[in-house]
């Protein structure tokens, strides 16, 4: 499908962008052609630095004029296999890594693809300013990955996802001309919304070069409470009241069974149990305001106070300080981690209407169960954005391998009941490879029709991340994941 | 370009929607072939009123095949010519007026893009949620609209614009398919954004026919104030220290000049004068909480207590009832209409960062009144949002046409300085025809040729609502405006 790539398109990159900065020896190599878990191991002829945005035009044109195709990569911490590259070129963000400004006033910076997302947060409180993005794998991911693929979080729930934190872009396109859309308007009704096109397309219609990113008031006061209750379903209804009690305070609540607090205390250094006794179902819950008189933890306390002479609430503990704040929410950090101490996980991200999101776990625990007894269901994160990580622990034991081998059976009985309550079968990771065949038993045709259409309006040639989140006509299935 | 409009058409639509829906008498058309300052006047075949939305995909498929035009209608109250038709057929969407669903818990609302934006708001007020959208033509323009032209408003500055409250749609496509994308989900990672190309392409990509929108907790106090300051450089710092000071409490930060003040209480019935004394500039702050115990009169009080002893603010009232409350927002609601009391007008939607807004009202005042003397500014409006109507009333006593005559010299002057502060020429206003060909001045040519990429791709036979927002290959030139 592509030509065949040729010495000539790497003398004429390392010609412009400096031999030390077009990598061709394996070794170099090697940390870019596979993703974070190890799932997916690809090839290229070469990793490409451009160090400004008229190189990485460069790096495009030549590409495209070669039929090489350009696989985008900021700081290859997806967990999609959005970023392995099939062949074709490589092309990291990580030289393109200044804020080139910051307006306190207008509450927005403009920054790089290429800076990390801790730095962007720095810069943001430099200023006296939140920018609120937070994600495990802020201190290595790229601010342009984190807007090529939407990225959630944990502040979602008051702030939004990463599109929604976003007023501008300059891109890259598929024939190497640059879209320079750096405004940093609140209010710009000229014409079609171009910026969303790349936000969350993972590099497959263009390449974002920089951004103009929103501010926020830096939070003055936090106060985080860690509580029991008996199931999911009172996980919900302690959610709605608290967020009928505090508003737009209320920013963050995240779910924790029983199972996954368990796994966490037992292998993640220095973790402390929270509460005395166990319970069903966890939730840490944060309130933040950039007002330094508001009164949170005297909220905090008056609502769970009520909860608990309900009893909707069994217990909970409220952080008394910084350092008690940031071991609690070590509890909820961990838990992605402390999994693998348990053998094979299958994972899934999904997203259902807030209402319902009780009813998914209950119901797919129910089913998980049944399928595989002695499976162990964890099913955690971020309730009060109807996000869960429906993740399934093997069973105590069970051979690693032929459990991972059941993953299509688990994704068929998660995904269906997914669809069923008109929910999402990837909330926050993306599509990438590992779910863009599976995308097709769920979304509309006509979805996937009109995605089609864009990426052949944009990328006639098929140049940018190819086989990504869309599969056009004659591609190669995409790469199973060898589930490490 | 397109085949002339048959009667096997309309008879084909009459049989399917009810000779009732299809109208094509003079009489009954004459409503919906102008705009509402009627600037326009168009043409067409037949206006017709599908009662669903699959007979809108009808209505679509037949014109296609036909190649006659559709032009959509929500309430008609655009101020740009966006939904005049010049020939073809006009699609109302008047009868898709249900609300299908409202979901307390996930805090959305399923409606079909006729109902108006007030019974919108009644039926998330009747389920204690607030849906933020508000506009002066809240109780005639409908949601369909305010989503195609990504309606602004005076919610913008906490609740932001049309697209930020929308989750999911439902579009009939330029052949006539359905995309049902009705998902209230916070968090869908799975592919391109489809919903963002059709918020705000005014009908020229796809019919928006439903939507899920996002409501929020309703707040339960308002807090209203107005205040008169020395200059639009003061009110900028008086909105850097309200929203320093109260966060997202501050909802609203509406700027009125002195001129704007002095017609309204001059010409709008019952308009009472706020303050004894007179200032150069006003703004009407409103807060407001979704949490009972919350203290805004005393938070605002002690603010403005504080500005008032710097100097920064020279007076202030505060409302002390809902009655006053409305009281002091009714004189910003009359600003608008007032104007024609005046004379004749000539209108700038524009926008620029919050923090050169000051800086923009200041130089584009100054360059106006030297390019003719005697003309008097009415920069007003959504301040916070860096915002301004920046209209100019004509010299009293120049003849009326001779003035709007010079529409154009004036835009020039405006619209340069506004591109010099990286501005947009259409903050909410959108482009239909009266900015289409302006907007060539100031778009980066890049995007321009985007914006054509996706109405070749998503519109290929210039089906949907042609000649507007973008001008294809051979397309006429906009209608000048007959600026009545």
């Amino acid at each position: 499908m592509h030509a065949s790539p040729t010495a000539g398109l790497v003398d004429a990159l390392a010609a412009r962008l400096g031999r030390a900065h077009v990598v061709t020896a394996e070794t170099d190599l090697a940390g870019h052609l596979v993703e974070s878990r190890g799932l997916y191991r690809g090839h290229a002829l070469a990793v490409v630095r451009p160090g400004s945005t008229e190189e990485v035009a460069f790096v495009v044109a030549e590409c495209a004029r070669a039929g090489v195709p350009v696989v985008p990569q900021g700081g290859n911490t997806g967990l999609v296999g959005g970023g392995v590259p099939y062949g074709g070129v490589v092309l990291s963000l990580a030289r393109l890594n200044r804020i080139r400004a910051l307006d306190p006033i207008n509450a927005t910076a403009v920054v790089e693809a290429g800076c990390t997302l801790k730095a962007v947060q720095d810069a943001a409180e430099a200023a006296d300013r939140l920018f609120p993005l937070s994600l495990a794998s802020e201190g290595s991911c790229q601010i342009g990955g984190n807007l090529a693929t939407n990225a959630g979080g944990t502040s979602v729930l008051r702030y939004g996802n990463a599109r929604d934190l976003v007023l501008g872009l300059e891109v890259v396109l598929a024939d190497g001309r640059i879209w320079n859309g750096l405004k940093g308007l609140r209010k710009d009704n000229t014409g079609y919304d171009l910026k969303d096109l790349f936000v969350g397309a993972e590099g497959t219609l263009g390449i974002i070069t920089a951004a103009v990113l929103k501010l926020y008031p830096r939070p003055k006061l936090r106060a985080t409470a860690f509580l029991g209750c008996a199931s999911a379903q009172a996980a919900l209804a302690i959610f709605e009241r608290l967020r009928e009690a505090c508003g737009d305070q209320l920013t963050a609540f995240e779910y924790i069974p029983r199972f996954g607090l368990e796994i966490v205390l037992k292998h993640a250094h220095g973790a402390v149990r929270p509460l005395a006794g166990d319970h069903a179902a966890y939730a840490l819950v944060e309130l933040s305001s950039p007002q330094a008189d508001a009164d949170l933890m005297g909220a905090l306390e008056t609502v769970l106070g009520g909860l608990i002479e309900e009893g909707l609430v069994e217990d909970a503990t409220l952080g008394a300080s910084e350092a008690q704040n940031r071991a609690l929410w070590y509890l909820r950090e961990m838990l992605s981690e402390v999994q693998r101490n348990e053998g094979g996980s299958i994972k899934h991200d999904v997203a259902v209407p807030v209402s319902r999101v009780a009813d998914f776990i209950e119901e797919a625990t129910l089913a998980c169960e049944a399928a595989m007894p002695g499976l162990r269901v964890c099913a955690f994160g971020h309730f009060g954005d109807g996000n869960i990580h429906f993740n399934l622990t093997q069973p105590v034991g069970m051979d690693k391998a032929a459990y991972l081998a059941e993953w299509e059976r688990f994704n068929r009985i998660v995904h269906d009941i997914v669809a069923r309550l008109d929910g999402s079968i990837s909330a926050e990771h993306g599509i990438g490879l590992i779910k863009r065949d599976e995308l097709r038993l769920y979304k509309d045709p006509v979805a996937i029709d009109l995605m089609h259409t864009l990426k052949r309006a944009l990328d006639p040639h098929n140049i940018l991340n190819p086989g990504k989140v869309v599969a056009l006509e004659g591609e190669m299935p995409a790469a199973l994941p060898g589930r490490g």
